[in-house]
């Protein structure tokens, strides 16, 4: 059995989420090669040991230039906030590793285009790359969209998305980073905006061609952590937008902040022409599914548990009926990276996939601007996407 | 006892559910005056004097002029399609007749603002009117109201709305008078996207002051009910937009005719900065609370039911914990309207509030057909909103 | 169109229900005779006029024995406590009177028994008696029934039932004449366990044979309602009870009055070799079906909106997807009533089948005070059971 | 950092599911020790190395004799099947290792009292025990145990409790050890329903003093394994039975592997004089709370989603609102454990509590037997219950 050792840069949330898949994707799957958890990088050294040994890492570096050029790696896994994104990547993927990266891609589409770009290169020598979309690998999510592409569904007539949190609604919490333009990039729209468009996009397998939104943000000042003042939030709270998918169907959206009472709640709805599935993120064991071709007066949605052996994914937990929760996706992560890199073709949610995305979230900001008239998203792009 | 003589003009599917109403709703309400189901209208006699005896009304007529003039009646209700409703309703209230009038209030705006004229002019001599949003009168919609208008949500800083059927997502279903702009003047936005405008602005208090909208047909061609070929859909199937309110939060709506395996899904989610409450018509007995000042640790959204005799209208029906069905909001129409001929006041749902409805369909309709640029709903009015 | 004329005796809560149904059906649907309303029967002369008036009935009267023997009066509706069914039924019935009498037939069975005879000899004369249990003609549990008896559950292996309410669970309640045995002669078991058990013979189509129960006052002292004190709760407020079906299946029952938080929750699940189906009262428009027979990958409870004009008594009603409520039941209950007076057959629930459930609702009791142990349902009877 | 150095006999599904808990439970939470995952005990010598290799433990054994007696072997976690875990749980206990031991503690109550006897002796020493009723570790369980103790629930007064899945509806499932009484112990009962009287005892701290039930065989003769004709299934499919709380209260329980289309649903519902907890494995994350002292007209069940910091277990995983699955429980239960074993007190759910368990489970059995009579639980025990 071969390995393949793996350094993470970073140790935030996403840090303990990725660490707990590294450390159980080969411990439950059949993979080709076990990964190694070799190096955790972090900037504050003692810090990176602590996490390290807490996580079960075997060293830890401040320095993720140094580990991005040790030999003996095979996988930069990047967990930092999106501004270093571009910079770790392209340099790992010209050091030949294969890179697993946090979405966003990155913070700006200028950034996001360096990086697949580094990646289309980096493809013709085998270097994997993935954008962490792990809702992607609930199993419900992949069923979903197994289905789609089977043609349950006929021609997709309306899609419905929507994430929505309630964080925001407090307006005493206080200004932090993620409130800021300068560091976060964006609100509601780039960080759970992206789940969403991203979702849209993978279970129906057609581009958001072309949007129409609006962004607002609810509470204009908030509290400096300092507790010097106020300052003012530079990143949005809500965005609603519409999309017109690659056959003209219009997919609507929503991400808030500000939704009271909805801590996680990522749901999606596809409308074809033979059925309907929908899915929604704090029931993630379940897929609904209302089928036009039953028998007429006993058509409805079925709630699925997607959780048999038949189902994605779940061969290798726990017998039928047994729920998962949000980690898995990241195991199946793991799964799907390690196989690819052992195998003859890319998993999906490649970094040109993670490109898209940022083009639908720029043209959005754009349409905002501009009185929500309709904006084409980019697509006269240097590189080929999948 | 005195009584009130009613004229319904015309017997589609909603004469029925009128008239289940006006038998129904002094039997269950301890009312001022009892209606009196005096006449029925329409166009044929014989068809109207067969309809007459079904549902038990007195006698019949061919000619709805001539009972508006008749000295004995005191109320018109109009169930007519859109295209007569402003004729018969502006001869009624130069007559002194009360009306009730089905929605849309008319199929144009420059309709609807010569009925609210008519209107304005006929309330100084105590005539009422009223727009058939029954919805509002389902009890949990009035309750949701009354909690808001409490102040039990805070501020109010987000709302989504969306109404949704799937009738038309069977491409072979024919190209009837509903499709056709010319006697429908709109497809799904002004049929149930009308319904989901009202019950915001209603349950809110806030009106909707300006638009972002897109419309879509997404079968465009229908097979003409005389098997003689296809002919073309002239309104949409499709309408998402967005909107913001007198104090600035923004609302999504949907409405739509093609999202299959959805029946007759009216929702409506308001969320505030103290809680949020959540209505479904295919729940109807139920409504959903997020009280944010609840005890951190068991904060959840509560499933109301709204039967108990302490919630609106409840005290005329069953005991507790009995459910209420779509018609009840009929019978909750007449006696508000019946109140309110023997009262002071006029009944919430005036023509002036049909009136403003319409200017938001009106502004939709222009928005879309500008590539979804925000559009103001028109203000200057020559009459004066309640 | 003949009519018939109807006398109801009694005039509580189950008056205004009925008397809404005795209204509304023949409006509805085409029957082969339309009801009269014609006389209500009250003690005290004063508030049966008062109420007549209410609900529209022509006359009133204060002696049933009269109304009995008027030659005029097709029907007799019964809405009295269950201690006086059994003598007007039968007065009735040999008065050649078809008899409607609300739930349960009566208080003993040995009244029940009378009174199923009395119903075997006015039925040679082409008597109708239908007993009040109107959740079976809900359209769901109609549907329900439908489904079982085409076979769609296959073998049926298992069932459960329970109606929960919790308006005993406030300790301050009073002593009200429902509380005590001899004139509610039952607690939770008769008055809505009675309802479980209908409902469980009525979709399966099973008889249950024998029962295992056990009976509980959780609040044994309660004060009296004229502040005099504490007096002693003499029926259950929780009956518990297996029963064995007629082909071998188990059946669990719960009938609780201290369910807290459950308003009016009558729920059904039946399960068979071929499929499921569940029904709860609380969502009275929806029907659960699960299809064994579904492709593997994607079996689910499905979520069955009984409200398309496919299902039973929906084609009188309102167009697709609009909701029924409770009160439905009892008219659908008049028009079976109505229509099986003007044709060849009985309707079911007749008094042979009510007595039939008064029998389970002895042997109930009788297994409660011999230590839960299994008790035969008494089948020996006298008359013939359909 | 002391470590634990941790011994598992058995690997068949349950050690997948407690490997896993042991390679993550110190990752996530800080633990006063880390556990370390040193042999996997199997007959089979070389498929025990196996699947060594394949969950990470250190290295492997064909002898649990052996390895009990190691020196330096801190823990014994035993999974299994429930035949062999009285001898080998009682020498390890004799050994003065800590045990931790699958449920049921072991197929008949005269062997789990043995085993709680030399948990009892072994206490004396400082050993701990415990009995992998995991559910109670849900978060949402562990939850509804807090709030009843802190007596939000008021007065118990009525219980409901069923565990249903579905696996036994196929009358073609071969005749499988867990189907023969002699292997199996038990059916339904034992297996499932033994999970669903802990988390009752659990939850409301009232111990089962008495039963009254029934057992049945839906499916009585089933294909054997090698196809050589039919044999006879010697355990339960479905149990129903009722029991007596410590404080006189009446709980209802449903143990079935017929409940067509039921995979894995645990079901409780507490319902007391303030107030209502339900909880449902397949909802897991999720509790429903209804509160009587909420303002009367809007009272509900609430969906409280317990993924938020403040509720158990939850600090050590992800951000609020982030679903958890089946697997976590077990990772609680190592948590638990070793955190009893560092500190002064055990850990719930102990070798005691696991024997009452078993002898409520003997008490149903013997009420079968006896045509459901009320049948005391043995409590003349020679060992002190916690």
């Amino acid at each position: 059995m071969s390995s393949l050792k793996v350094a993470m840069i970073g140790h935030g949330f996403m840090g303990a989420a990725h660490s707990q898949s590294w450390r159980s994707a080969h411990r439950v799957f059949d993979l080709p090669a076990d990964p190694q958890m070799a190096v955790l990088v972090g900037r504050d050294s003692s810090k990176a040991a602590a996490q390290a040994a807490q996580w079960g890492w075997e060293s830890s570096s401040a320095s993720w230039q140094e580990v991005v050029e040790r030999d003996d790696i095979d996988i930069i896994d990047i967990v930092t906030p999106g501004a270093s994104h571009a910079q770790i990547a392209i340099a790992a993927l010209e050091a030949g590793k294969h890179v697993l990266c946090e979405k966003p891609l990155a913070n700006t589409v200028e950034e996001a285009e360096l990086m697949a770009e580094a990646a289309e290169r980096a493809a013709v020598r085998g270097v994997r790359t993935m954008v962490g979309f792990t809702y992607r690998r609930v199993p419900a999510a992949s069923f979903m969209r197994q289905l789609i592409a089977q043609g349950v569904l006929g021609e997709i007539q309306q899609v419905r998305a929507s994430y929505r949190q309630d964080w925001l609604v407090d307006s005493t919490a206080p200004l932090s980073w993620r409130l800021q333009q300068d560091q976060a990039g964006s609100g509601a729209l780039g960080d759970i905006g992206a789940h969403a468009i991203d979702l849209v996009q993978f279970t129906t397998g057609l581009p958001i061609q072309a949007v129409s939104g609006v962004l607002q943000t609810v509470t204009e000042h908030r509290p400096l952590a300092d507790g010097s003042g106020f300052g003012q939030v530079s990143v949005d709270d809500l965005a609603l937008f519409n999309g017109r998918l690659g056959n003209g169907a219009l997919a609507s959206f929503e991400a808030s902040r500000v939704a009271t009472g909805r801590k996680n709640a990522l749901s999606i709805e596809v409308s074809g022409s033979r059925g309907a599935l929908a899915f929604d993120l704090e029931e993630l064991n379940s897929l609904q599914y209302y089928n036009r071709e039953d028998q007429q007066d006993r058509q409805g949605f079925r709630n699925i548990l997607v959780t048999e052996p038949v189902h994605p994914y779940l061969s290798g937990w726990w017998p039928a009926g047994h729920m998962l929760g949000y980690e898995h996706g990241f195991s199946h992560q793991v799964k799907d990276l390690v196989e690819s890199i052992s195998g003859p073709t890319p998993a999906h949610s490649t970094f040109a996939e993670g490109l898209q995305v940022q083009r639908v979230l720029d043209a959005v900001a754009r349409s905002a601007g501009n009185e929500s008239a309709w904006t084409q998203v980019a697509r006269e792009s240097r590189i080929h996407l999948a």
